[in-house]
């Protein structure tokens, strides 16, 4: 049984036919099913039949983790650096199996989408290779460090290829751990690309041009509609997954998006590696290329968790925060919980754990001032989010913690940058009830 | 001291002016400040200070709980139940002090509102008095008990009035628990009532059109735009707050709203109790008043909780749940969470809780027949809830288990219930992701 074959599969009474495509564990078949997608299964529970060898031919080799790969092409062209996290850019078959990504390098990525070639030389790199469901905090640490490394090493942007469930948490953890000087764009692709409708080709090129363009964002660059014609540009700290499956699922929450690129313009007007500054278009202020020395902080505090609070809500659900060092609680409307549940709140403050309160509205301002049971809130200690989308608050708890006031934090300098802007996550203060 | 005194409160080192209003408890101060708003001061916490006393007349009579009074007009009007759990629309003050609305009867709602008179007959009545984030599973039951008693009683429509912070949790409720043959329509205000900017004249006259009009739908009548020229009609169990302020924060998720009562034209066709149909359109196919029987179910199981997936959320949070009959997710994407989790859910539907899946996307349909994490999730027992949204699905799945299958409520008749729309939380199934 090898990688290419064409195999029967059945585990627990489902039979499933497809072709075995490279596994990255011992413990896991993966198997390119007949309709498109592909299916990890238990090597344990399954019993296989080969019912035809070799009938693809599959590159079981590339470069490995750690290891980086490059492409040059003719000409002065900028370097992007292609990271891959698990996403499907690169890949011929589902970017979710955790099997074929791991067989990613730069020649991949361009066998996948070769509309990349000549628009810039590639270096590729793997940091994970993973469902994005299943990212953890080390690989956020891990991502950052390939990312510094790459910019030190002389990219002129970075693409970063990215399942799409967790990318919005990725993004705002890179946004926080980062200070870059050139364009930082995550991209996935809500469709795997063996699909007639994936939009793993127009993700890849529109990413790949925002990261030569003059910018030092860190964006998710995803389809803006259900059209192939334009992506949309979301700053990492403000950009929500807002549909299961839509190819236009991402949306900027409390804003417009930071801006646009235009898929024929990019096309056209990125080859032969000149910077397709007219296909992006701005819509809001941007941080310019170069505009900030390159610096990492990496160093998160893992202890932070976000609790939403629901009608009927068992109190026993903050049993377990006691020894968190920060809670992010997802309340209703201005930032509301029930008011039996505010001296659990204070008691944590008390107790030193940071909390901080963001609403299960995702848009517009808590703002706990309008009315007692707010007044309460923040007579409890608890520290108000602004405009911070929840899971962004998260992130941004977990760099505070980890990055302000040194070893022993003073809970008022946690507070007040958990009410300072610090990648765009928090926008001016308004008086938004009036 | 008096209500109506003007009064100097100091609590904590902050000092308040402003008028005492009549309390509804003991151990509450409800004080209006000069700027508008109301705030709640503990009476043990609080020195006060009589500035001037009776300057507001403030009248301390009304309904108590479980009365109900009475308005009529000349002619041949409908009656209309106006039911209060805390709403602004009959309170000249804010509605989420807690105080004012306790002397609601149907008088004050016309005294607040001079609009709504001659519109129809009123039957005024208080469930409950309490900030929205207070809603309590019993209360909703009471809820739907007295909107059962009236409409027995003969009312043609109800509307209730209630705090915008938890509205779409009680509205998924009363969808749940009864069957109506007559509109039930829910209704709040995000400003408060002495504000300039006030949206609570508008939602309460186009709430008793929608509640006269010629449909049996639970909904949602709150402003449609940024204007005051038109309320939608949500359903209860696809309305959310998208929005922590504005006044058109309220949003049918998933779908167009059912429709949309036009201000002007509600105004102008209502007056003389005549039914202002044409004020009113609707977008979807609804159910017409008359067409069902009226029953009341008001039975849920106080068991169940929603619990939100992010990374690197700890595993202690999944902890209290042993005891729960049920367990709604809210999961990323298609409805994922990360792979280590999938045992601990194993473990809870194999010990008889009933665990639903559903994502924080909010919109679109979770398909765990997609990929292999889903697939996991599947075989561990997971029922999948549709594009039904997280919190209707928490309700959703209290009334399901306290009244599919009677005391022994067998696995599959639940998970049946959730995969069958039963007032409107579920849409027929496609395939999504194609």
């Amino acid at each position: 049984m090898q990688p290419g074959d064409r195999v029967r599969v059945e585990r627990g009474g489902v039979t499933n036919e497809g072709v075995l495509l490279p596994s990255t564990t011992e413990t896991y078949l993966v198997v390119k099913l007949d309709g498109g997608y592909n299916v990890g299964i238990d090597r344990e529970e399954a019993s296989v039949e080969v019912l035809e060898s070799g009938v693809h031919d599959i590159d079981g080799n590339g470069a490995g983790d750690d290891e980086v790969s490059e492409i040059e092409f003719e000409g002065e062209l900028p370097t992007i650096s292609l990271i891959s996290t698990g996403g499907t850019i690169a890949s011929t078959v589902d970017y979710r199996t955790g099997a074929v990504t791991a067989q990613f390098d730069a020649e991949d990525v361009l066998r996948a989408v070769p509309e990349l070639a000549g628009r810039a030389n590639y270096r590729g790199r793997v940091v994970a290779n993973i469902l994005s469901e299943n990212m953890e905090v080390p690989i956020w640490q891990e991502l950052a460090r390939a990312v510094h490394e790459e910019i030190e090493a002389g990219a002129d942007g970075i693409v970063v290829m990215h399942g799409t469930d967790t990318m919005q948490f990725t993004a705002s953890a890179l946004s926080f751990m980062l200070e870059t000087p050139v364009p930082i764009v995550f991209t996935g692709s809500q469709r795997s690309a063996d699909r007639p409708s994936s939009d793993n080709v127009m993700n890849a090129v529109c990413s790949v041009e925002a990261a030569k363009a003059d910018h030092a964002e860190v964006l998710v660059c995803m389809h803006a509609s259900a059209s192939d014609d334009v992506c949309a540009l979301h700053r990492g700290t403000r950009v929500r997954k807002n549909h299961t499956s839509r190819r236009d699922a991402f949306d900027t929450v409390g804003a417009t998006p930071l801006g646009e690129v235009d898929y024929e313009a990019a096309i056209e007007e990125g080859a032969d590696g000149d910077v397709a500054d007219e296909a992006i278009t701005f819509r809001r202020d941007y941080r310019e290329r170069g505009s900030v020395e390159l610096s990492l902080s990496p160093e998160l505090e893992p202890g932070v968790e976000l609790v939403k609070f629901t009608p009927g809500m068992d109190p026993a659900a903050w049993e377990y925060l006691d020894d968190k060092d920060g809670v992010v609680v997802e309340g209703t409307g201005l930032g509301h919980v029930h008011t039996d549940l505010i001296p659990r709140l204070e008691e944590l403050a008390d107790d030193g754990t940071a909390v901080v309160m963001t609403s299960q509205c995702l848009e517009g301002r808590v703002c706990d001032r309008v009315y007692d049971t707010g007044r309460d809130i923040l007579d409890a200690g608890v520290i108000e989010g602004g405009d911070t989308l929840p899971g962004t608050a998260k992130v941004k708890l977990m760099w505070v913690l980890a990055n302000v006031g040194g070893d022993a934090v003073a809970p008022e300098s946690v507070a007040e940058a958990m009410r300072t802007d610090l990648a765009g996550e928090l926008t001016a203060e308004s008086q938004p009830w009036r």
